[in-house]
């Protein structure tokens, strides 16, 4: 039965793993706050105590981080994964960082004999659950195939994109799609409001058509409410952004819609919003057209 | 029997007269250029010599015009639909115009004891054949009611939005969030590309999430092959954004991302493509990323 | 002795008409609310009871006006100029309007047999006092001749741009250069502060460089200081940008950066702050970087 | 008789490195290639065949280096100042480079016990022949009063900024101020164009007023006539809109139209003319107007 360490066991990373326990397979978690690890102990898998013995004698090693320098360290730092894994180890990083680091830690994987996908997901906290992610994988094709079992236990469209990095890269143009979608829903929801017609009368006709998208079936409902408990906060969005303009900006890549959707999601921020959904991007927009909206104050947010 | 004029019988005017005629309805056209009327007659419609001729004895005028000068002229002009109409007659005008030229035309027909409802249409050439168009209409409830009948023959998702100018609001929501959908799938496909990601891998991926949209189902494969055969021009989808500022800018409403779209979607038609669909505008996209690419000449789009 | 109709004694046409008073004009001043002739008699000049009044028996007629529809109303409409004033009378436009309207007024004028100059001015109420304006003016060579002593009674800069429009043209450029440096000094301002630095400390060495400018010189100290006390007021700057953004949109000029200040300037506008100083941007700069500053209340503005 | 070292002898550090001769301080520079070391010899100052050797008995030792890695490189490298400097050692660094490279650096000098100033300079190639530079000081007040006799000798406008950093960040407004503030010239100049007007006839009365600034005034005529030789160079610019764009991110000051500018910048970078002038902007702007201009080869930028 192979055995799979798990690193980073939050809000996505803690379905996952159960979601590997159920398909069999012999998951060792760690978390830095242990919390978490219990549950994955009542869900049927195992605690460990540090990284290092989580990684011991793992033959897939699975991390599951909020942003770069977690990953670094995690993965390259003093006692980190490169360090602790036996050679031949396979490592899938689920997380969403920038591709020029995974391509880094992809060539320092490979130099000390290790293998390393980078697979970053959307779906969010109900995909993750439901085992129902999408999944963006970057490297060698031979070890994409060795992580078919574990891709196919926590997600449902698995899908390779190219070489070290390219999942992160096409993760990058899913959230440069996501915020600017949601910013000119806000934009068109604002629109409406100004000229005195409900929005929820609107969104039907709007998504049936050309002017259809994921964001208006599943946000704009909750963004004219002005309900936004998350969801995805606004501050990994605002962090992504800074990704997609990064990783744009070294190809010469032109993205001038996103630079001006960073700028309104880094506001959002700014103003202390970042615990709220990205879809609060709203907020900014009526702000910019002298709406002021009583929504729901900041205790709203998911604690 | 109800007989209906229908005035404009361009790519989107001649089919839905044509479904007119086959839900029972006797038509009668009459456009600038006659040989579209031989059209209508060879599918069971009636042609006019004039405008004056169409509307006279009819219980229905339908106009299907370019732009807000053309619906100003064809209604409110010398011998138009105001001097010609009996009163009492519904004028459904499915263009697509500034909201506050329709509330104007709405005003000045019922001071003439006309019925006027705003009642763009989206869908495209595709929906107009089908009759399965969307269609937002503003306008009197009652004559909503009234018109009941024919937006049926040439509509599927029909939906009163409010008063008269509010169909006009609605449209103008819809070419925002197309326009600016545009913007970013091109944005995103440049990204991939200067990634060095075939888009065709990863569009799949993309559409199956939150970064999912009609534009990423229906066009970006397209784009991204570089064939941009309208469909929809940029010449008239530039129009619409200047609609849409100008709306936005009357109401107070901020719509950044929406003025950006606009000035590349001029940027297109400025530099002679307007006659291609607007699809296209991620040529200024890949312009702006010094990644010229062979594509469609001019002669491809259609005459 | 050259006699001259002034119609608009506000901000700037009361001090421009004093000037002409004292070049030595028979000046007969004309304004919808009468008060503001009461200040033109005190320091020479006449009042009169109505525009025909005002405008018969005069050489040159003045204008001195908010928008394009005064304008148009004072010029074209019922009991306007051109009803009343005789064959060969100059009319001399020096408000800022829309390039457009100010050329069909002026084909308008030459069909009535009169001569029309569009002289729209820079420099503020201070120019207007000084008698140091810039103006940019627009029209035939020989009229431009002809107004010259009227000019440079309350000028100090004037140049001759161009045909009729061109002064409007040159003015919406002027405005478009402005707003623009404005919105680069609040981000500038408010980029220092969130780095800790003092804008006072950081102004002088900036403003002797490339990155100098007017409104560094002149603004950006006010600005800094939150005292946004008009001076020039956002909502007129506000109008000012609708007119740049429509000219750019009617010639096809890309104006990405204008379209995004006119956003920005429209912000400002819908909040309530439109009785500023323009300078007042720096506020929804600010707001958009989280940092509300306690400023000036809306009582400070003018009356 | 203070000895300085002086590392990076290109465009800007030779001639400031000769004023420092002038001036009466001993001057030993270092390039990576050794011809520019042989004009600075020429001038009376000595070379040195190696960093260490340069860096060895100096009192002070300068840099002025492309970005922020040469500088990191050049300081805190492998056989770098930070090895080779005997503690007390003043370290002024002219470049222009990331403010939180340059506060680590400093840090680091600290510890090290050296002491750091960061004083990036304004003023191009002729203000460093003519020692007229504007330069921007970060660092202790107390190395600020040292450095004085040095910083004199190359520039004229010297200013304290704030602590470590301090002068990056002003140098990071500079960079923002002048790159918007091309943009807009840029964009007015087309304006202009599009509607039939000469700049050459507008420029003078829009740079008397509000609209003036330095771009206006000494770059405006060679944009309008395409004369691109640089002068600063695009790809320069571009690397310090990096570098602003992600100090405003990283303080969560909003930067919207810079955020754009680096855009436009990038996009001029990216079809291959970052060897031209940054006014060349101005050719993204005609690009995106269709207004392609026949204009100088790219073999007119300077060798």
């Amino acid at each position: 039965m192979t055995s799979v360490a798990f690193i980073g066991l939050g809000i996505m990373g803690r379905p996952m793993a159960v979601n590997l326990v159920r398909a069999g397979f012999t998951v060792t978690g760690f978390n830095r706050s242990p919390a978490t690890v219990e549950q994955l102990r009542a869900a049927g898998g195992r605690g460990a105590d540090s990284l290092t013995a989580a990684v011991h004698g793992a033959d897939i090693v699975a991390t599951m981080l909020p942003d770069s320098p977690d990953v670094r360290d995690v993965i390259a730092g003093d006692g980190g994964v490169l360090a602790s894994a036996a050679p031949g180890t396979l490592l899938i990083d689920f997380s969403t960082i920038r591709p020029d680091v995974t391509r880094d830690l992809s060539a320092q994987a490979a130099r000390g004999g290790l293998r390393m996908l980078d697979a970053p997901v959307s779906g969010g906290e109900q995909g993750a659950i439901d085992g129902s992610l999408s999944i963006m994988v970057g490297g060698d094709a031979a070890d994409f195939m060795a992580a078919d079992p574990v891709l196919r236990a926590v997600g449902a469209t698995i899908v390779h994109v190219g070489p070290a990095g390219a999942g992160q890269t096409v993760k990058a143009a899913n959230q440069l799609l996501v915020g600017g979608t949601i910013a000119l829903v806000a934009e068109a929801i604002v629109f409406l409001e100004a000229h005195g017609i409900d929005p929820a009368t609107a969104i039907p006709v709007l998504a049936g058509g050309l002017a259809g998208s994921a964001v208006l079936d599943r946000k704009a409902a909750a963004m004219a409410a002005r309900q936004f408990r998350p969801g995805f906060r606004a501050a990994l969005h605002h962090k992504d952004l800074g990704i997609v303009t990064a990783a744009a900006r070294e190809a010469g890549a032109a993205v001038p819609l996103t630079a001006l959707t960073a700028q309104l999601m880094g506001a959002l921020n700014a103003r202390g919003d970042g615990g709220l959904d990205h879809g609060a991007l709203l907020r900014i927009i009526e702000d910019l057209s002298g709406r002021a909206h009583p929504g729901p104050t900041r205790t709203e947010t998911s604690s």
